[in-house]
């Protein structure tokens, strides 16, 4: 009655080897420990909200009954988008919704011993899939239509990933989208994309992202809204006052941008079902709308999020927001072993608000994330984030957290110690562009036009920068660039700090939004 | 002229290998980057306040020398406690305060090679100095003058500890203080305890805590608090407005007790460190406070907590509050590998709001103080932890994430849905108690005088039961027991959940705390 979707790609990557550990509740132990009838393999197939019933029909016995309801709740979730292309009936080709769909990738593996897959589509599943895939031995393709993997995450955070897949022999075939599937006579299928490029694949997963699965509510007459959500209150409660929807159906608001959105997450589909069962119990609690807070983590990378990104706020229209990059180690430095977190803050450069954040690195990556997050929940500033007291013992933090010195970086901005600028905006300047590392590291790879006086030497040799001209500064992730910065504000330069140095200057190029 | 003190228990044990990796800075350093001239082996004698300048020695030479100052920072940290007990000057017998003293216990063990080590002290670098000393190979007793070790937590999340600690071949002598340490020829050293129990051991540790170092401040005739250490306003100004101090030489409030306390911990430090530099600046930010986040790995167990513990409340003269215990899982149970998280939350039982945590457990423990660590920084309550939205996917959390069970225990014993009784009161009932978990579980150990009904027979069975009395229920950990509450409650009887269950029993049982 109850399964553990979250847990199927990894059933398919056989980390999870018995399917019986994905069933979480039988209706014989709702019968014995609540009173709860379940009925399944029993589908609602239509709601009459005038008589407030439901036309159900066995699916085994193909019988009708109609049940009757005082208040009805609808957690019907999401379906995987289905591409209206030829070929994603054939056999070897698979969505990932269910037990039955994650036991045919098994079986296929099992039974014809594929040796290269396809995945369609770089989000969540698509990279968990890929991941489960590439355990189980097969040769991966990820075929993605954007530019980059992780449509949540803004382009220059998605280069780690690539980096990080290519380098684990998953394949990425990006910016192409899906034309369609193909069944060679004794070699398996070939994807063909957009661009007319053919990949030979044992097996396909459609991993396109999902749908609202709203097909009842609206057949019932319920509000649908914008998003394609079934529309609901603060209370889950729908249109009609006898109805609630809950879970992935559903449009709820987002917390940072203020809009409606749909967000397929199981911490938030949680919540909804407890207000919704606390609403029809006649106790007003109110759903507090979502912050996206989520999790991947891809043959050993963690990519998390919390917020809105820089494109979600953009197409939200809201332009007052700054970001700082940074990319500390996960632990204390001088503990064998750190690991660096590629962070990226995004917060109001009004009154510093935190807006949102994303992160990719090894270890301890989701860790800042919750945290962050939990500082969004509560309205929470840079400044917060600047003075947050958090677990330090070498092994898993450090003095000054990642989170810290996020929250310090934009500070600095904020108050105008360390004015930023921005990799996106490196075509359109004519700033001088002044490199901060020692001779060696410049030489083994710098921007293009950049003037290297490195910091050892700054106090000597500023006198050979332009006092009239804008300065921007960078080092290899920032921490020289801001001394710098300060030294030349002091000395009467207009210096800003190009914002997590050379490292994020070339994710950002090679996502091509610097130059 | 820094050092990474949270490093040296770690040079000890050879995880840091090269000394140099514990020096954070130089004097060239400050000097080539910021203009800053850095005295080393130089020690400040004596402040002479009206007429604004220090008398300072230089260590090598001897020479003495005045410094002018307009502000001055006193950062001298704290110094370990020596015991007053003979013997502690021995050869073999060490502090851990700084480079030198770690150097001498690697060559103490290169040179002498020892077996066995007697730690005094069990808290945070007791603890540490045994799992090093472990590492190298030796044979290690903890003698800690108290029931517990890790004094900063309540008894009952200590045990998991001890438990832990003996497992990893680590001998805890608990309840006894140190009385001499006595060297015998050719045999090496005795450690002689209170009780007059006697431990061989090849090198003895002194870890018996630390207290501020405060006497230059003392001389200068600065005010010191009550707590030892120096008194600061929120400035980080001591009571001479040119004279600052910061670190863990210093007096701060508790921002749970709002009393006064000292604590040695880097994170505060840093912060005290910018708020006094600010202030020096002319620029009025304020310190907030400490909330005593704190972190310390023991062979492979993590410990960590935020906030105030019970004993800590008690002690404050709190008394109006409520705790509830948990054992989730740190990440989905049918994702393999879960692993418990020991977990004890402290919660105002007139508002919920958060007052404290502990954990105690082998993964994700400190990510979920750090989450609980940021909500009580925004005087958060228990329903933000109940609505808090974290990472999942199943590697990492749930869609429950232990914060989230945490929360929502708190409120169901808020709003009176789970009313929960004390393990540490079971000497002192009349209640009947109530073992719900099921028969093979009963035989296998159970609470003394316990009735077995379990849940699975309850709704048949509850006519056992008597209406006039009350009923304590425990299960394994606590979440059966919180149905057969519900249940109980809504037939009338008088239930209270025994919170965190057996798990929580034994524990308790195994600090003294519960008959």
């Amino acid at each position: 009655m109850s399964f553990a979707n979250c847990g199927l790609p990894f059933y398919v990557g056989d980390v999870i080897e018995d399917e019986r550990a994905l069933l979480m509740a039988s209706p014989e132990l709702f019968w014995q420990r609540f009173s709860i009838r379940v009925f399944t393999n029993t589908e609602v197939v239509s709601i009459d909200r005038q008589r407030g019933q439901v036309a159900v029909q066995e699916l085994e016995s193909g019988q009708p009954r109609i049940e009757r309801y005082d208040s009805l709740v609808l957690a019907p979730g999401a379906a995987p988008i289905r591409p209206r292309v030829t070929g994603t009936g054939l056999a070897g080709v698979f969505s990932v919704r269910n037990i039955p769909d994650s036991r045919g990738i098994r079986s296929w593996i099992s039974s014809r011993n594929p040796r290269t897959a396809v995945v369609v589509g770089g989000g969540f599943i698509g990279l968990e899939m890929a991941e489960n895939l590439a355990r189980r031995g097969l040769a991966v393709t990820v075929l993605e239509k954007l530019p980059q993997v992780m449509a949540s995450l803004d382009p220059e955070m998605a280069v780690p990933i690539h980096t990080h897949l290519t380098t684990e022999g998953v394949a990425l075939h990006l910016n192409d989208g899906l034309a369609s599937i193909q069944e060679l006579p004794e070699r398996g299928l070939v994807v063909v994309a957009e661009s007319g490029a053919r990949l030979q694949a044992d097996l396909v997963i459609l991993a396109l992202g999902v749908k609202p699965d709203v097909g009842l509510a609206r057949d019932a007459g319920l509000a649908i809204g914008a998003r394609g959500g079934i529309v609901v209150d603060d209370q889950m409660r729908t249109s009609d006052p006898h109805i609630w929807a809950v879970g992935d159906a559903v449009e709820v608001p987002d917390v940072v941008t203020g809009q409606e959105t749909v967000l397929p997450l199981a911490g938030p589909a949680n919540r909804q079902g407890r207000v919704a069962a606390e609403s029809i119990a006649g106790r007003r609690t109110a759903f507090r709308g979502v912050q996206a807070t989520a999790v991947v983590g891809v043959l050993g990378l963690t990519v998390a999020s919390t917020g809105a990104s820089e494109k979600g706020l953009r197409r939200a229209g809201v332009s007052n927001f700054q970001s700082v990059y940074l990319h500390p180690g996960h632990h204390a430095g001088y503990y064998p072993g750190a690991k660096p977190i590629h962070l990226k803050l995004l917060f109001s450069n009004i009154d510093g608000r935190i807006l949102g954040a994303q992160a990719v690195g090894c270890e301890g990556v989701e860790k800042r994330i919750d945290v962050i997050a939990t500082a969004i929940q509560f309205g929470g500033t840079v400044h917060h984030l600047a003075e947050a007291e958090l677990c330090y013992a070498p092994q898993f933090g450090a003095a000054k957290d990642p989170v810290n010195l996020a929250g310090m970086l934009a500070q600095n901005v904020l108050n105008g110690d360390m004015p930023v600028a921005d990799w996106h905006a490196l075509g359109d300047t004519s700033a001088l562009l002044l490199d901060v590392r020692e001779p060696g590291e410049f030489a083994d790879g710098h921007v293009p036009n950049a003037l290297n006086i490195p910091l050892s030497q700054l106090r000597i040799r500023h006198g050979e920068l332009p006092v009239d001209r804008d300065i921007w500064v960078y080092c290899g992730v920032g921490q020289r660039a801001y001394y710098a910065v300060r030294f030349l504000a002091q000395c009467g330069y207009r210096a800003s700090n190009l914002s997590g140095g050379y490292a994020t200057y070339l994710a950002a190029r090679d996502a091509g939004v610097a130059p």
